[in-house]
Parts: structure tokens; sequence; C-alpha cells
């Protein structure tokens, strides 16, 4: 048997176990597996130093290395993470519905834990005891699949993390760590119904295109970002600027940034230029359409296909817009349904853009680096859905839940 | 361009205009489809006359013509559907929840329609002004892929909708129909992401796993029931036989119906003969292990093949088991997730088999047959749903909308 389809069956098998586990159980596993991280960070941190050895060696940019590289404080900051998610209410074991039919039928809908849980991922090893620590929080057992970059800072953890679970009423088999490196374990686990319940892929776009192309176990989509912010002419300059400003320069790299700037034409001539340089100032380079180039000599011309683009960089596609309706249809044919914002002074405009704009979140006179299950105030986030079904936006805990309906009769048949 | 891409564009930019329409407006449109069908009954029933006859030439069974047979009768029933759904709560466009931020923000969780659904289904022509009217309740477009002996009925009524919508509000390319019988705009719609938002397969188990094997659109699988009924030891005995006997006999053909009997050791000797008798004068055919077939000499022999066999038939597994645990394991390895039942006295074990039996619905002491969405009564049924992400068991018309974050600021920006 492979080793991705024996872990599977192994989680399978704890998933029963795990789903007897009391709130209270769960969460005592939680924080003895942080104390656990803190008591081995010398040969987590020491494990880790031989990714980073192999990386250098490999050429790993210093950037990528610095997203991968574990210390005493990046482990005890880890540890704090599972503390949090321990602290969290259970969102499994909860009823959501109950009610009685005429027949006499009783019919409850519980929260229940999904089941086993697979996760794909690429370097950081902080994802490991994360994606651990919500899925077991939840009920769930989870069978991880991380970037071999990672692979022996990845091992060392799981050791501990198991170790740990030895002392609890928790199955150590909860978690597993799929060790092969080549891509075939990972296609092989998104072929693995019946023993998966779920594939989760956090990372990059490739990595997440390819689960959801090759996958026949459902999947949790945790996709691309091309969001847009609309400046529309009743603007607050500065509250626009702003926005703008913080949308793509805060954090570039992550999902919930800007990629597109559409501005009303009526706004532009007074205020563009201005917010242009703001953004040329902190390094971002502009790529315009013709109108926006004429107020921007240093913008670029943007193409079809920089619209189509997640730069997740300094980068920024500025297009000038007649009005609401040309700024929607820009939308609706880039966008990736994440996250849009309509800086407006018009409630009208901004009821249309909030009612028609089809996308996880939409906003009003507000950055969309907001979307983020810590500043919805859900205390974790298992990721941002880009998909329709199950979940959409920032995922709390229950999105790792389904539910069962539990019916208690007398009796009863059907006529 | 292929019908099936050129009708799925059109059925997306009908979406836009669909989601701005009102519960009044939407339920309009679907009394005037309803009376349009009555009002045509004699051209629909001409088409599907022609379905008929092509269908008898083709040898195709009098019990399968019966099914796709339609008279003024049928029509009217049909129609009649419709005007139920028409009166049933609108799940579209409710507040799921509001909360605000300290830093200020608004934030609005809001039901929407899922966008465009695509509906893959056989034979019955009912299942068309079905699934276009759910969708259509919803706010969603519909593009409506039938089975080809259908196809002459299909294209009727679906002229006389679109017409009928031709005097509402609403647009007729909301309802879309691909007229290809061949298989290869099956498997076309299944990869048309960015223009299908869900695909729904209703049929049989072939259909069901083309569909999840190979859509890259997300699916909602309405599968396959391999139901169980659990006689414990202390099962009142006229209880037993008459829950099993409902869930074998009277509706065989159905998800919900029972494939296997598991019985106490404890119970067999004194009542499963009689309960036995009861299903061979039913005509079913019994397929049983040793110890049945020692206590019920018609029983043939059961093989491990049949356990795992949905025969939607006159024919039942049965199998004595020495207690709970057996019980359970046997559920969780050929179970499908979809409904099981335990019939007992002992509410400890009544209590486990609730908590453990991973299924959409769990009953104690009822026939798995009320699983169900009009026995629940949600007044319509999307399907069963047999997977665990979005919706599981029984769907009433949320399952057909997502929802959608609405944030309303004054400027904030992330620090």
């Amino acid at each position: 048997m492979s080793e991705v389809r024996e872990k599977a069956a192994l989680a399978k098998q704890a998933a029963a176990i795990m789903n007897r586990m009391t709130t209270e159980q769960k969460n005592a596993a939680l924080l003895a597996m942080a104390d656990a991280l803190v008591r081995e960070h010398a040969s987590i941190t020491s494990a880790n130093g031989l990714d980073i050895k192999r990386g250098r060696e490999n050429g790993t940019s210093e950037s990528l290395l610095d997203r991968l590289k574990l210390n005493e404080q990046r482990v005890a900051a880890i540890a704090d993470a599972l503390r949090l998610v321990a602290g969290l209410p259970d969102p499994a074991g909860q009823v959501l519905e109950s009610f009685d039919r005429p027949n006499g039928l009783q019919i409850t809908k519980i929260s229940v834990p999904l089941g086993v849980i697979g996760m794909i991922y690429e370097a950081r090893p902080n994802v490991t005891v994360d994606a651990a620590g919500l899925c077991l929080k939840t009920g769930n057992t989870v069978v991880l699949r991380g970037g071999s970059a990672a692979i022996e800072s990845n091992r060392r953890i799981i050791e501990v993390l198991r170790g740990a679970l030895e002392e609890t009423a928790l199955p150590p088999d909860a978690i597993q760590l799929i060790e092969d490196p080549n891509r075939s374990s990972v296609d092989e686990m998104l072929k693995l119904n019946g023993l998966l319940d779920v594939v989760i892929p956090r990372g990059g776009a490739s990595l997440i295109r390819n689960v959801v192309d090759n996958a026949t176990v459902p999947v949790i989509e945790t996709g691309a970002g091309i969001c847009h912010t609309f400046v529309d002419e009743s603007a607050d300059p500065q509250m626009a600027s702003d926005i703008a400003f913080n949308a793509k320069v805060q954090r570039p790299s992550v999902c919930n940034s800007m990629e597109t700037l559409l501005v009303h034409e009526a706004f532009a001539p007074d205020h563009l230029r201005l917010l242009a340089d703001r953004l040329l100032a902190a390094n971002v380079e502009i790529r315009g359409c013709e109108r926006t180039s004429a107020l921007i000599p240093k913008a670029k011309a943007v193409t079809e296909e920089d619209y189509a683009t997640e730069y997740n960089d300094y980068i920024l596609n500025i297009r000038i817009v007649n009005n609401l309706d040309e700024a929607l249809a820009h939308i609706g044919k880039y966008g990736t349904m994440h996250s849009e914002c309509i800086v407006t002074g018009n409630q009208a405009n901004a009821a249309r853009f909030l009612q028609e704009i089809d996308a996880a979140a939409v906003y009003h006179n507000a950055s969309t680096r907001f979307t983020d299950g810590f500043e919805f105030g859900y205390g974790a986030e298992i990721g941002i859905s880009t998909q329709k079904l199950h979940a959409r936006g920032p995922m709390g805990l229950p999105a790792l839940t389904t539910t069962k309906f539990l019916i208690s009769g007398s009796g009863q048949i059907r006529g």
C-alpha cells in the first residue's frame, strides 16, 4: 500500500475516535501540542536548519528562506496561535435546527466534523501546525502534504505534535504527514475518495489550479484574488487615496490586495495625479489605459493580460471608466469574485455596487485588505474561499464542519 | 461557439438580471409558467407522443415509457408543483449575520443566488419544469441537459416556459435547454468553469459517477443510497417488522430504501423468520449470511458484492450480527452515508448509533424512507445530497443559494 493510502486509512480510523472527543479533550490536546512545541523548540529549529541549508545550496532566494526559517521566537508564536485556537468556541456538536413533524418524527440537525481533511500547501512550516490545530479543534483528522522545501522541519514538528497527543485522549493518528516529495503523492491524494472527505489547497495559483482541475475528492478552493477598487465621481479624494494606497501597498503579496484601480472620468482629472504620485513614491509600477497615461506620463500601457493577472506585487493597473456601469462590467469580466470595493459618496451607487458585484466580499468605503478571518473577528482563518459552495469568503472554524440529521421516531413508516 | 457554451453564456448574462428580481417578480413568473403549461398542454402532450413513439420503436420498456409519458392530468400536476414553489419563502436576499467591528466596519452576510446552475438528468420531463422552477425561485438561471429520450417533450416545454417569461419581468434566457443529444455536450458542461457556478446531477449511479469524476465545475452530488436498518436485541418485534418492510417494499426504486437488514443475533431466532416471510410474500428476494440461511431456507447466499450494491429493487441482503459494534462496522464499510436506521428499545445503543454513524440522516425507530425534502417539511426538494460540503441530506431551496459579505465603512484602512 502506498504511503498516502496507508496514512489516509489511519486518519480515517482515527476520525471515528475524534468524533467522540469532547470540547475539553480537544482543547487540552491543543494546549499540550503548544507546550510540546515550546519544549522541543531546539530540535525543531535544528531540523529547520537542515531545510535552510539545503535551500541555500539549491539557490533559494533569501526572501523565501526567511519565510521558511524557524527560531525560538517563531516557534513560540506558532505555539501561541494553537493556544488561541484552543480558546475559541467549538463549532462541532451544535444543534442547528430542531423541529417536530406532524407524524411525530423529531428531526434535529447538528454540526459534526467533516471527517478526514487533506491539506496541500507550500513551504512555510507554521502552516503545518496551524492546519493540524484547526482540524483537531473541529474534531477532524488531517493528512498534511507540505512542500518538500520544509520536509525536515515538518517531520520533526509532526513527531512533536503526535508525541504530545500520546499524553492526551486524542489519537496520535489524527495527524498524518505525507513525506513522499514527489508530485505523484499529491495526485494520489486528489483521487482518494472514500478516505479523504475534503481537500484544502493553500498556496499559489498553480498549486490551487492543479487541485481544482484534478481532484475528485471535494475541494474547498482558497483561490486567487484579482481585486478592484472603483473610485466613483463623488468619492472623497483623501479617502479614495488612503483606501487605494492601503489596498495596493500595505501588503501586496496577499490575495486581498488590489490589482486594478478603476477611476471615474470625472474624478480623474483633479485627483488621479496626486494619488498616482503617492503610489509611484512607494515604488508601485503603474500600467494605465490611454486616458490614464495622458494624466500620468510614467504609466506604462496596460494590456488585456495585465487586467487578468494577479500580480501580488508592487504593480497596479489603472483604468479610467465613463461611469459605474463600465466599472461593473470591468469587474464582471476580470474579477475573481474575491473582494471588490467602491469608494463613493453616492448611496445609490454604493447600493448598486454592493448588490450587483458577484464576489465573496464587497466593500463600500473601506480597503479590500480587510477580507480576513481575524479582521472579521473569527479568531482563526482556514483560508479565504473563492468558491460559492459550502463557504465563501473568510472561513472560520465552522467551515470545517458539516451537518447530520438525527431523526427519532416511535415506529413511523411512510404511507 | 458550441451550443453548450453559447447557451451557458446567455444564462450568465441573464443571471445578472435575475439577481435584481424581487420575490414578487419571481413568484409571478412561476405562476405564469404554470398557467402556460396548462394552457399549452395539448402541444406538450403531442410533442411527448413523438418521444413515446420513438421510445417504443427503440424497444424502451413499458415501465420507462410510463415514466416518460405526459397527459393533461400529469401536465396539470407539474404546473401545480410550480405553484407550490411560488408559495414558498424566498431564501435569497436574507440577512444571515450582521455585526460591527471595533474599527467601525459594518459587516453583513446575506444569502444570494448561486448564479448559473447546470442540471444534468435523465428521462422524466417533469424534472425539466421542476428544476427550472426551483432555480428561478432562488434567483438563479439554469442550463438544462435532459436525457435524449425526452428531447421532443423538453423542447416544447422549454418553448412554453420561455414564452411565459416574455410576459414577465424575468429574462427568458434564464432558462436554457441543451438539445445536443451527444454525451460530449455533458462533458463540455462539466468543464465550463466561469460560466456555470455549479452542476447538479439527477439520475442513476453511472450518470452521477460521470459527473463527480469529470467535473471541474463544483458539483452538488445527489448520490447513491445503500441504506441499512439494524434491528437490535431489544427492538419491538412488530415495530422492527413494520419499519424494515416499509424501508424495503414501499418504494424499492428510490435512494432511501433499504438494501441490507442487519439483525442482532439475540433477536433473529425468535423473530426473523416471521419478518422474512412477510418480505418473501411481497416478492422480495432475500440474500442472507450463513446464519440467516439457517433460519430462512429460501435465502440465497449473500456475497461481498451484494453488500456493496444499491439494488433499487425487490432484493434484500440480511446479515445476523453479534452486536451493535458489528452493525456499526458493517455500515461503516458498506454504507454510502445516506440514511441509516437502528430499531431498538435501548436508549444508550440508540445514542451511540446516532452519534457514531457518519451519514446524512440517522434514524432511531423510523423508516429510512423519510429522507426526503417534502417529508422534512421543506416544501420542495432539489435532491438528497450525499456529500458533506455545502448541503447534506434533503436539500430545500436554501441549498441553491450562496452568501456574500457586504462591508460598509467610512474610509477604514488596514494598519
